[in-house]
């Protein structure tokens, strides 16, 4: 039975990994209308058009935590096209112990959500410790008051390592709704609980006291809780850029202001310098000026030309110095401690 | 039976596309109350005033995406309008043969909605593709670190797609928003469902063991959590933009703190100059100096001159350089590191 | 019956505008008291307190819209207060007419909500009207690259704009949180329907197969959505705001980094003139040096004034356009392109 | 019988102010315990943990707003510690007057309740219209497109406003948060209809036809409408204060690029005097040019020096005319108005 | 009966410190397994995989509070793990004493409960408590007026402290959620209730007339509006640090344009002087102007050079008071006043 959109022709051949409670791990490719019809499914519920979703149907989990592609059957886990997505080293390294694991008194499918979902939280952790260090790094040295000018490799680094928290953010966001759903809503935990519906003797043994609906609520609120732990952090994180881009630009501002100061104090020499000068040009032209066979006139004036340099500068430097400094100051009481007090009172009469 | 707000007198015409079951197409005009009487409608349910709505009444589904308007009937497919909207192309090569496709168990209105909520993602989806990577190239050209002043012409295109992706950010909403409402309520599902309640054979037959409800729902929430897809995008690329401007701020600003750098050691140098040039100002006023006879002052004034100047420049450059170095940095831990040993210890006594 | 804040003892006069159903008008001024006791309301209905509200009392609906305040009966519309409002126009020339129609079969609460929702409706869309291209104007003014400081009225402008679009945005949530609040409750939904309870003659008569509390809520939805279009806009417009202010800064930034440079470039140049003119100086002072016989030093020291001022210019230049070019540079890869080849692979091996 | 965490021994005493309901005002002091015991109430109720709290136990409302700490019983208001908050002029003058007033029909409680919410929310507007006008004059002098430099004691000035600002919205989210927990539970809500459970002849006797628990439900909803539309204004004021500073940023930097510009042309014009003056320093030196005797050459100097000067200064002036006017200017459309078309079209063929 | 994700082998050993209700303090070591089989509890129980969480398992209430690690049963308290915290002094000297008191008629489970919880929120008080004066003090000397550049230092605490308040602000929402999540759900609540459910005999005899429930649900909810305050100051603490961020760039800027139109005061008055600095440069060079023999051509020529440079320099002066002030400026009526008449007219006639 197939379902609207479904327009292809040749029916496209899957490559499966299969799991089963023994751990005995086989490898197989098989048509994607056989395998659908085996676990009597619909076509649509294996075509995986969102990048991460969790869904029971007709007694399997079908589930996609992006690249990662399953199926959990009572008694078996389907991995599908899971080559050249460099999951075979987990698959076959960690996956298969941990289903085979015998020590666990809960049945099959909650083994194997428990392994999918514990690799799908790591892997957004791994994801997130990889660019929370980069991040603190980058702002650490972008932060640095000695600092003149950012360093714009280190920006790009920035701005790369930004756009990889929002994609993780957005991932986690995901993942903790398609959770979310699940756990709004009692009847689909219950569909979650395969062995419960078809293994009754299973469940009867495995479950003395143990209500298994409750144990995958546990299991799912454990991952939900895992996931929002990760997006307190990346949150955190972003607010950390912010924070740390507003103290560049208070840097940056800061320098350029010192510098102005100082290029204002070299302008008002310079000036000085001009003004001065411009008694020795006069001097200097062509010109009679009834002074020049006196010797004492040339040191009286050169002696004029220089202390009358410094004198006008060291008056524009004290001019500036209380220019920049504004008179009002002292009136102005400190903000947060009047304001402590107007917090006090502002319960008052009025 | 006219509502409230209707005062127009003649009555609209609206130029049909018909698709049926069997797909076949046919266009003509029909009167706007020759329509709905036609169909049991009210006049308000053809008003259409609202950009995107999808509503159930009287066995029809009257939907409306933007410039597509539509009426789904159990056995057809009516659009309304459809001239110069830029639809043909999709209307004839593409609606009329996925309509028409007989490998679909399900019955005619799913086949309908499935088709135009198709489109109306793709529509979103291209609009997206079309702004995306215009956003992304504008932006990598602005990042670049070597530029000193921001492209105008670039500015302008970031600002026109900023625009853009907030019109598109807002019809993804209002999208979101249109199923939202339908998929809170089940009774609203309950009636998308025509041929339940019109057609009981073909339900009967076409529907062993499928509850049409529950496949509207997966239809609809399918639809849903794509258009959420695209909006985490937008809002990805929202993000994106943010960040880029204050890469671009801090670019700007730093390059400007190297130009006042090396425009304060060039002032530096002038100072020097005029500093050191007015001894050779003073020697060159028409004033006896005494010194006037001794060819080797000439060459004693003019090395003190450069020699001045230069060692002055030096003082100053060495000066520059101590005063933008704040000498309280080695006094600074480093931020991060201090404050997650904080973090390890916040939780210790109190 | 009064309530519990009523102190005033002189009851005060409405001056109250009728509208029957049959599209008379009269108008008249009544005692508060009277009109409350002629409709067996309390006191505290006639209050108006908030500057938007909507409700349902004793077969009466009450309502108020800023400025315009009416009390919806069965059978006739009373406005009160109406003068000095600017609304005669409205009343008189559109609202009467609309209220006589004979063309609608549901009874008249419908049709006066529906006259005096659609009013306010176009009220606020008509504040928007008036502030986006107002709006639109300055911004588009303002973030024109070519301008190198922003003009200051157009500032203004822009500020009052702003300041209208917030009052705006607050009013358009205020309208929505009030229908919404009566969509959220049937029963109130129900209490609307007047004719429903007063005259069930009428309601048999008038409601063959129509439900009035459905078309309450169609009614009342219209408008809800109709205000969440504009509140859309707003949100929209004010994103646009923020964009822009983005632009200008740039846009100022730039320029002034532009000019920076050609400051600095002239800076170069004043300096390596100042350096050669020193040369000059030298041989300008009043000392032996031995060349003043021979002509052509003259024009040796002269032309190495000018040729070595011009040289040391284009070294400086030339130093300067390395400066700000970072050497770096080449070895950072793009950082869209590096980072989709990233997310391609972000959900590899770990 | 006291509760978990009491562990002080000497049981603290209480200044009471008793208000009943015939007017009369008494005040008296007394013991924690037996104020308690006397109205049937556990420790825990009176110990006011919050600064915003409205609860109703065992036929009492106890209630905290700020410093005004009250017991409403059927009877009488008792408000506790009244002294030094500043509230005793209200308590006199407004309260008791209000509390006593006969023309109510509705029993004390709702008198008292009332008397109280009004007063906290005229406490609330009171602040805010002491917050407002201080806050828009001082940012209309801070936005005035004259001033070179922000006045710092206004900027003083603005922050304190704007912390005032965020503790007035934080209180007004308690105290709505307050309300809406008693609006959302019908239960409580009932509970506060004191007389009703305690006193059904006046029960009977004063509310004929008149349902206690909707009239608590309306007064109630008054008051937290009351508080959201001081909400909706310090929101819009805190958004007049960010569009506000941004204007004030653009002000500040079109300042600078104004004189930026002056600046720069200033700088061409001191570089021509330079350069040309360079000529005047060649002729000036000790050096033999052999056009010493010509009087005409002076002059032709002379001339050419001051002309040049201009001249060169003219072409600077005029290139940086066209430096800062981008040429690709023309080619960019004007943004909205291409974006307009492109709206119109984005739903076309794709 | 162990769990899922178990795979450890040697049993863990857990350091207990156990408080019973006569308020004797020992402590123990206890192998995990040994410890959840005496309770009955399941493996899972007691990882503490979570920061914060508090459940009810089989009449124990397990809960973590960031290091905090404990076990309430009915009749006694396990701390777990408790050594290296920091936690000692208050185990010993608080928690023990608080236990012991004999003077609450409640249970157990609630003394220990209200105890854990109110160190919880004295936790996170205290943590607030570091943080506020700390930035208040820096927020203080970075926002004064007289300050030309941000000291870095000051910075650097600043963006500790602000690091520090969202990691605050995440720890106080997950500790709110964890609250809110039992406090949503009332069978949670009847489940904290040890006592009501294992020991029916002292619950009849300790609770006459009281509701453990109710009990439980207003400790709970006592402490999660203690959180609630804590988390608006947080609040209120990151607008006051972006508010002042805004006023200390407004800060810069201004001392900026201060010292921009000082630097260009200078300009101006450097550039007149060199402009009729050339004409002493003119008269100095070695050419012949007729005029050499005249003293008083002299005096002219020299007071030319100083007059005219001082009259130059006053008409550049107030040429650029002219430019800075925008001639447009008494032509734009004030923005809020104008405004606020507008917000009255803005309901009326359109």
């Amino acid at each position: 039975r197939s379902r609207v959109t479904d327009v292809s022709s040749g029916s496209p051949v899957f490559v499966v990994m299969n799991f089963d409670q023994e751990g005995n791990v086989t490898s197989f490719e098989k048509k994607k209308t056989e395998l659908f019809q085996e676990l009597s499914l619909q076509a649509r519920d294996l075509r995986f058009q969102h990048s991460t979703s969790l869904i029971a149907r007709n007694n399997c989990i079908i589930l996609r935590m992006e690249s990662l592609k399953a199926i959990v059957t009572p008694h078996s886990l389907l991995v599908l096209d899971f080559r050249g997505l460099g999951l075979e080293h987990w698959l076959v390294l960690e996956l298969a112990p941990q289903l085979a694991s015998q020590s666990h008194s809960l049945p099959f499918e909650f083994r194997a959500l428990d392994a999918i979902l514990q690799h799908k939280v790591n892997t957004l952790r791994a994801r997130l410790n990889v660019v929370e260090p980069a991040m603190l790094d980058t702002l650490e040295s972008l932060v640095d008051p000695k600092i003149l000018s950012a360093d714009r490799s280190k920006l790009h680094v920035l701005l790369q390592n930004s756009k990889s928290l929002s994609e993780l953010e957005t991932d986690i966001k995901v993942f903790k709704e398609t959770l979310l759903k699940i756990l709004d809503e009692d009847e689909i935990i219950e569909e979650l609980c395969l062995t419960k519906w078809t293994d009754p003797r299973v469940f009867e043994e495995s479950s003395l006291g143990i209500d298994h609906a409750e144990e995958m609520e546990l299991l799912l609120d454990n991952y939900y809780m895992q996931a929002e732990e990760l997006g307190n952090k990346t949150r955190e994180l972003k607010g950390l850029i912010d924070d740390s881009e507003s103290v560049i630009f208070i840097n940056l501002d800061s320098h350029r202001n010192v510098m102005m100061r100082l290029s204002l104090q070299l302008s008002m020499g310079s000036f000085s310098l001009s003004l001065f000068g411009l008694i020795g040009v006069a001097f200097g032209m062509n010109l009679e000026s009834s002074f020049e066979e006196d010797a004492r006139i040339f040191w009286l004036v050169t002696g004029f030309m220089f202390l009358g340099s410094g004198m006008i500068w060291r008056r524009l430097l004290s001019f500036l110095g209380r220019h920049l400094e504004p008179s009002v100051a002292p009136l102005i009481p400190q903000v947060w401690k009047r304001n402590l007090k107007a917090s006090d009172m502002k319960t008052g009469v009025r």
